[in-house]
């Protein structure tokens, strides 16, 4: 049951397991993989999905018929492996020319460079059978206040957005197109922080309905804040289109770990309502569940694929905690205990405030002091959930 | 001209000048003061706006007849000085009835207080000419990811708001709507915790035209995030309806330290967008300059005093400094060198990509390593600011 | 094996359990509790200590024939329980006397008084058998930094310390000393913000050798430090007189959690710690495991006494998880495979380094390339631990 | 005035305005620039230090007659411009051979090269002169916890350090070391991460005295710490040995902004201390004013000269503020308002505790309601210094 299958729709980036492990402050310590046999190794290990920046599959600046060759032999091996390739991206941060922008670059050669871009492997992406786009912002962002029109910049990136979901349509790619909130890094500051702040961009979207969310678990613990939570509103709100599963330990540099080799009581939460959705029900994701890590700098080939299990298993795991933590009685009584189904009542009586206005019992008879010394009863669902994490219950 | 008059509409709560100084680990090292004192000292200081919570003007619990005296009472010291409400909000946090959640407890009743007790204080807020009600969710949010139905909690929020809304127009009170978000504490994780969050949220209302923001300069930086970045986007969004100005050294406790006795080049940036909108013109906030701090607990009223001139000192100080910026022939050379206008012309020429396909230039003839080698220009704008704010040139 | 006995020496500040649940933006949600049914609670749920601030046993300005009673009472309960008095520390942080600091405030008058109370508590821990003194100086610190001579300070903190040390010695109460460091909160800067800086600062001190620490793991992760690393500095100096056990979501407010409802990863490892040494044996912890965490404030009076037990439950479920990885053969190999036992090796020779520079193999010859192409296999040991803690290992 | 000159002893490493703008996702925006220019361009800007690792000035495995000439090149150019090496470092970081550490890594053989590869530098320091050794242990640390032995790590980095020294020592170097503390970045978490740590470490060694630290703004800032504290605690201990100033906004991945161009409010306090001891003098640092930042990835070489002077300038803008915020009268009797400098004067009369026991005024007859009551007097100097450093107070 820990064994991946494709069932589970485990998909990984090629630029993840291919990173040749170069950082800040160090040379490579990996040679770069073909991407052929990442597809191979990766079906192998159980995965079902395969994605990439442009890029990664074909280098920055290859010539055409070089890269028809190469997406031809990366078709071969989808073929002889039936892995698929549910997404793919578009790298707008690694070249110099990206150094200022991409969309949203003070200069226009480049952002019309940079759209291009993407429009170019959006054809491939369709060509390949993707059904989602997405679009890391990385280099969209400043260091210096002063330096950036900031409401300019968010005309350009709505600019950009409506145009290539418009090319999409046109074209009959039928492509969703999924935004990854990343707080910092290599900005200062990026624009579109964290999920709230794509989805509230979203809403003023021409196409709006096209556009949702990629969250990545580190961006969002690199502002501090509550992934699960997070994801809980893009559900609500419709837009969880992709998800990019991994790993951190808090507020620093993007550590790209394996997925709960970092804050993992934080995974199993995440896991819980990917499968399940609320307590009380509510939306589940239904997409591939997609690995965004890097394999430690200090590891060799070997480690590279051990790590790329390492994800696999660990989802696995957790989703095999969460469904005996959902499944447990005494869980259930505690939820209850604590009132937790109680928040799917709505607040009013049928919608109108009228009644609330007139009901005695909520407002001049209402005892507050009794209310306030009722019991919480969260603690014992933390420990419930902890005990359930160390598979110490059943 | 670092005088503060009424036309700075600068505004302080009650509960800021008012706050006795008690933290998590210490007793109140100050008296209570009287509203109606607070009233007439800022007022003698130069502010043009008073708010509030309704407990910080009225007890929790106070009978009706004493509650009318008090709200005379206020009246009287506002007719008095001249100053005005321009804001008011709910204390939905301090009583023990809102340890869960206030208008998304999971307690039923505790909701329905909630609601009634906010209905209240906006009759209140109306009558004194509040054009805008703050919503600070203080309490809505979870320690334990396993007691809270996240997506139910969103439900009850959603309808909570819009039910505000629908009141206030029912009742003619002509009141906007302002969500003040914050990450955490007194929460682990609070519900809509950025700017972002908020907006995101908004646009799933009903009302969503009502409801905008409140955006807390500390709040924001609690996360890590850029507040100036952050009401760029609520502005360009048309979602600042109101501003919270304070202090804070990055990412721990929230301080609310006098304006300025922070990130002081980070505010030099918000008050240079709060007064002139971007580089290129784009919307300036015309509201009131609303201070949310908390003088320090070692102060005693003599510092309370201070510390609220001190926010309007800095401010005005702030504002000439970043006029001076903008007046400099300098720093407009040093944004032309950096392309920082050519933002706001359209990556497109007509709104078509068709044109942008068919243009070589633009991707098969562009020259990617020249533009990646080309000048960027930002450290010297860096620079540019730093002097000015420094009040080293001219 | 998870019911807590006496053997495993668990302790409770009276604080703990007993905290009221009034926070920075809430009244107390939960009546005060008497020590003495504390003590009598603990002991039926199995800890061995209790341990308190002289104002949580015997209120600020109680006359002292009442003071002698109180403290007959509490003699009593510890009577009829057997729970021991391993530590105890004094309130330097709550009245408003200590608002600019105690041991280094500007006002020799408090900093005077500060010590009276020390001492005075001193004596009444002697009394009750307490081996460990723990100084925490919450409030020993500044927001401005401009307001506070740094290097006096630390005169006066070492001036103290020591004179508290002589104290104990004179009075034959052989004491030792545990500062207990934290960045922030509630002074914007604490003094000796870390285990680091208290090692650092002990290392001045005339009787350095009564003086260790007693880290918190949430004060360490407050400034995103590893708990465990930390810890181990500690025990690697002989300086890790004390422990407080609990749990923090990173960086943010105190939150103070129940252990292992945080970063429950970083407290398999810090268990690991304590209970083993190092991988290859080393210096491991043998004092008390002292919970300093506070119930939820949501929680009643129920939840109070689970979440005391959540505690050592948690713990105990963490060593048996930990004594498993370290028993587990793959463990073992996966830690030889990556050399971990090797650094236990001196890298000199005979501890000269005349060998080193002759040695042409160790720089002439060394082949760096093949060295740093080498397998790591740090991820294999990252998910041998994830495994174990999750119990999905035998 | 606010043109260095070499009296200022400012100094650079030449990887700073040499860094060639590669990061973690993005590809190299500059050339590279010959050391003997950036000695030649150093000087004419003013500064009188340039300091390196050895693999700036000597590309890793360069063969020894090419390292020779290389060498010569550089003391050309160093007498030439009348610039000195106060201060040299090694790089053991960027080469694979490190990525699991070096002085500690497991790998016995790599910590020997490690210990050669400084040995050697240490010979090229000393004939240049250079009176610092710094030493970065940026790859000394681990991300996983279970796959590193932390007190075997610290019993090699205590025989390297030691071994260093001794080797300084017996060779006539006179050097002194200077320990450079990181928390995370390139590593999960770094050995010995603050300030504090390194200090306390050093308290171990056998040439303790030989060794103090190099305290990096951005590097403390980056676990919230406060910097100016921090070096004022090293100063304190007298181990301030050497200094690298830059900027940094919050905690985040390490930016090695341009020094003031972070939290300038903070960047003001430590000038202050650097130049002035503390508010009653106390130990001022005498050091060069060493910077270590990166010009931003967007300039081109223009602006690596432009960002270069603008440390500089904005280091002395900042000491101009400093000299005239503490001699401002008003400055003064704030102080003393404050009571800042009761707090150099002893807590005991005489050294002895017996008086203070003696004292009833110091306990019994101490009003401590009084005391608490008084006036803090800090927020009155926190606006003075925000105002001085705005330059709006003459």
């Amino acid at each position: 049951m820990t064994q991946p299958t494709r069932e589970d729709r485990f998909s990984f980036g090629l630029w993840t397991v291919g990173w040749n492990a170069r950082d800040p402050f160090g040379e490579a310590t990996r040679p770069p993989i073909d991407p052929v046999e990442s597809v191979h190794r990766l079906a192998e290990l159980g995965a079902y999905g395969v994605t990439f920046h442009d890029d990664d599959l074909i280098p920055f600046g290859t010539e055409s018929g070089e890269r028809d060759k190469i997406i031809e032999r990366f078709k071969g091996a989808l073929q002889d492996t039936g892995l698929v390739v549910p997404m793919a991206t578009t790298n707008l941060f690694t070249h110099p020319v990206f150094k200022e922008g991409a969309l949203t670059a003070n200069d226009r050669g480049v952002r019309r460079f940079a759209m291009r871009k993407v429009m170019r492997n959006m054809d491939l992406a369709a060509e390949l059978g993707a059904k989602t786009y997405v679009l890391w912002g990385g280099r969209e962002g400043a260091e210096v206040d002063g330096a950036k029109d900031l409401t300019a910049a968010l005309d350009r990136f709505r600019e950009s957005i409506d145009t290539l979901a418009q090319y999409s349509e046109d074209r009959g790619y039928g492509l969703r197109f999924a935004l990854e909130p990343k707080p910092n890094e290599p900005r200062g500051d990026i624009f579109l922080p964290t999920i709230g702040h794509a989805i509230a961009f979203i809403s003023t979207l021409q196409h709006a309905d096209l556009v949702g969310v990629n969250p990545e678990v580190g961006h969002e613990q690199m502002a501090g804040l509550n992934y699960t939570h997070g994801i809980a509103q893009a559900l609500w709100q419709g837009k969880l289109f992709h998800i990019d599963l991994n790993g951190q330990h808090g507020i620093k540099y993007d550590q790209d770990l394996v997925f709960g080799h970092g804050d993992v009581l934080s995974a199993f939460a995440t896991v819980d309502l990917l499968e399940h959705g609320g307590p009380n029900g509510g939306p589940a994701y239904d997409g591939p569940r997609h690995f965004d890590y890097k394999p430690l700098r200090t590891e060799d080939l070997t480690g590279v694929w051990e790590s790329a299990a390492a994800n696999m298993r660990t989802y696995l795991l957790l989703k095999e905690r969460a469904a005996a933590f959902r499944a447990d009685p005494e869980v259930q009584e505690a939820l209850a205990d604590a009132a937790v189904p109680e928040l799917a009542t709505p607040t009013l009586e049928g919608g109108s405030y009228e009644e609330l206005l007139a009901d005695r019992a909520a407002f001049e008879d209402f005892d507050a002091e009794a209310a306030g010394a009722r019991r919480g009863g969260q603690v014992r669902i933390s420990q419930l959930a902890v005990e359930h994490l160390l598979g110490a219950r059943g």
